[in-house]
């Protein structure tokens, strides 16, 4: 017999995916380019010119038993000096090669953390609105997710509601800033706040409380800003990483943990990463894709689009009387849907051949996530679409 | 707290990986060319000029968004579609593209299978000897591994211990043909004989026993033979594969999964692989290895370099006296030691600088594995420490 509980798991589509294949099959009927796809993370500016000339000079140059051989275990040493490197001038960091763990994207990076800090049984805090797909990853450790309610107003952290989910069997804390939905930046008060309350609870617990950061979108951030770095202000501290939203080469599956040396077994950590890999199947992200994205260094595509993209969905949406907090990053914003009922509302846009998503996936009920990873071009297009929807079905809002 | 199983298994070093380490601080003191260091399972041959020359034209030639694009949840439609029709014309199959599963390497390709097959308390049979690896792969799904005692003579099957060990919990039976460690490539009698006994067991049982079939030594068989394939024998097979040796690119981690059409499930499995992925955080091989590869089609690195090492060495064996199944494939061959305890035999072969591995980890207790993936250069000047070891040590073999 196959295995009983993934093929029950055929039946859950994920509304993303259906609404993505909506939009496709839509495509074909009134061209792809008709339709206003607000529904995929995928980005939409090309990888840097340099991205492609290292790999071509590494295929080029290096000898290719070396090139396309086995990595250690832990990692191939470039990789690791490298991106160690690069955070500790960045960020004022105090990396070593050892403490930083090649991965196939953020999905493997998050995968190694959990297992890391976490047992079965124990408890892993969310905030919601969050990726969806931490569900399954936190489940597939064992661990038990455990979601804090929204702050609505401007989707940073609700402490008041951590206070009511906070136990004694939390093991770790995720968050994800810039955040996928909601674009929301994480302030330098709220690391400051969560670091505190997570040092407090540590205490009362007599156990760490870990932290573990997924930052793929690090690098878009608006305004001419920055995200402040979480590993900073909290000392446990896991950074997961990948490459796929700097660089564009989310097929490329390329990331990292960078585990903060003042973190408690900060020494043992990547030991215990090469471990957890051998259950995982996963043994090292492929060396060409990795060390083409570890030389590419700070450098990344012309992320400018976004805020571009943003700007101009976030201004409409705000003439037209929508709540919705502006973005600090990211290629997401995530108003609150004109009626209770997002997934509703949603339905109606597609009348209009707008794709968006409904917040009740990310823990977000009556908000709609609008994902602008598309060209400025389409979005230009979108807006009269957006204002005949709005002023069509919500004459009286 | 960190968790605590993996932060115990940091103290259970490879032997493997210990000989290795040892060989190479002991090539820091004589010269690492002065080692015979047959320790590792690492290709020695560069991957094909194709695989390069693919590789710099999908980067030259195809749009970066769409080559390092996300792809979907089962994979590169196309990268399955030459899968598929490889395969059909190599072996007589008849997959389609939805039968392949696009993974990181032979790893990835058993941690899915695994998962796909069984649950947790059931039980996978595996054949000694077999690859160490396979512990955690099976350890990681929450089955169970039995161990099939070897049938030494030859390293076929041993169809009379393995009655012993079938249980109505047996869920699925792993082989590894080309074998690693013994270098034996099952038989057609073998193959059908395998197939007799699932087909018997299933029926005895009341569910089908599934075939798990790793194969990344498929195209290193000697003497102008081929590898029968399995799945031809055995309906409910799952053929896991990796390019790492075919085409030298380990480091590249491409593999898949092939399930054959006429496997009970066979329209399901790819898609619940897809689930099994979410909670290992796979998401898909890299993109542009993976695409090389499979544009390579049955391409491979010049793998006759691995036959002459295995003949040089195979006769020097025998002419020493030493009991030894001639492998009919991979780059390993197991002799039986010349003494009880081949720990012991391969520390005194580390006085005369080879390096041999015991098989004990492969449960082929009184056996030692040599990996002759080196130059035959080296192969060469390593035969008369052999034959120096050998009449030192054993002069009354």
């Amino acid at each position: 017999m196959v295995n009983r509980e993934y093929l029950a798991m055929l039946g859950n589509k994920s509304v993303i995916r259906e609404l993505s294949e909506y939009a496709t099959a839509r495509g074909k009927e009134i061209g792809y380019e008709n339709v206003f796809d607000f529904s995929l993370g995928n980005p939409s500016v090309p990888a840097p010119d340099s991205y492609r000339d290292i790999s071509i000079r590494l295929l080029q140059e290096e000898e290719p038993l070396k090139l396309h051989g086995y990595n250690p275990t832990m990692g191939d040493p470039r990789v690791k000096q490298m991106v160690a490197e690069t955070l500790n001038k960045r960020f004022g960091m105090n990396y070593e090669a050892g403490h930083i763990f090649p991965t196939s994207g953020a999905a493997g990076a998050i995968a190694h953390a959990l297992r890391c800090v976490t047992e079965p049984g124990e408890e892993v805090m969310v905030f919601a609105p969050y990726f969806s797909e931490y569900d399954p990853y936190i489940k597939g450790t064992g661990a038990d997710i455990r979601v804090v309610a929204a702050k609505t107003d401007d989707f940073q952290i609700n402490f008041e509601a951590a206070e009511t989910v906070f136990s004694e069997k939390t093991a770790a804390v995720l968050i994800n800033t810039p955040n996928n939905p909601s674009g929301a930046v994480y302030t330098e008060e709220t690391l400051t706040r969560l670091a505190e309350v997570l040092t407090e609870k540590s205490a009362q617990y007599g156990h760490t409380i870990f932290l573990i950061s997924d930052e793929p979108y690090r690098e878009i951030v608006f305004d001419g800003k920055k995200q402040a770095y979480p590993a900073k202000f909290y000392p446990h501290t896991l950074t997961c990483y990948s490459y796929s939203k700097s660089l564009s080469v989310p097929g490329e599956r390329v990331g990292y943990v960078a585990v903060s040396p003042d973190c408690e077994q900060a020494d043992k950590m990547v030991a215990m990463m090469g471990q957890i890999s051998r259950g995982l199947g996963h043994n090292c992200p492929s060396s060409l894709p990795m060390l083409a994205a570890a030389y590419c260094g700070d450098e990344t595509s012309d992320l400018s689009v976004y805020e571009t993209n943003m700007n101009l969905l976030y201004d409409t949406f705000k003439e037209l009387g929508f709540t919705v907090p502006r973005p600090g990053g990211t290629f997401y914003i995530m108003p609150k849907a004109l009626e209770d009922d997002a997934v509703a509302f949603c339905k109606k846009a597609l009348k209009y051949d707008l794709v968006f998503v409904p917040g009740d996936g990310f823990h977000a009920r009556g908000f709609f996530r609008v994902a602008y990873c598309v060209d400025t071009e389409k979005v230009e297009r979108s807006l009269p679409a957006i204002r005949r929807f709005v002023e069509t079905e919500y004459p009286n809002r």
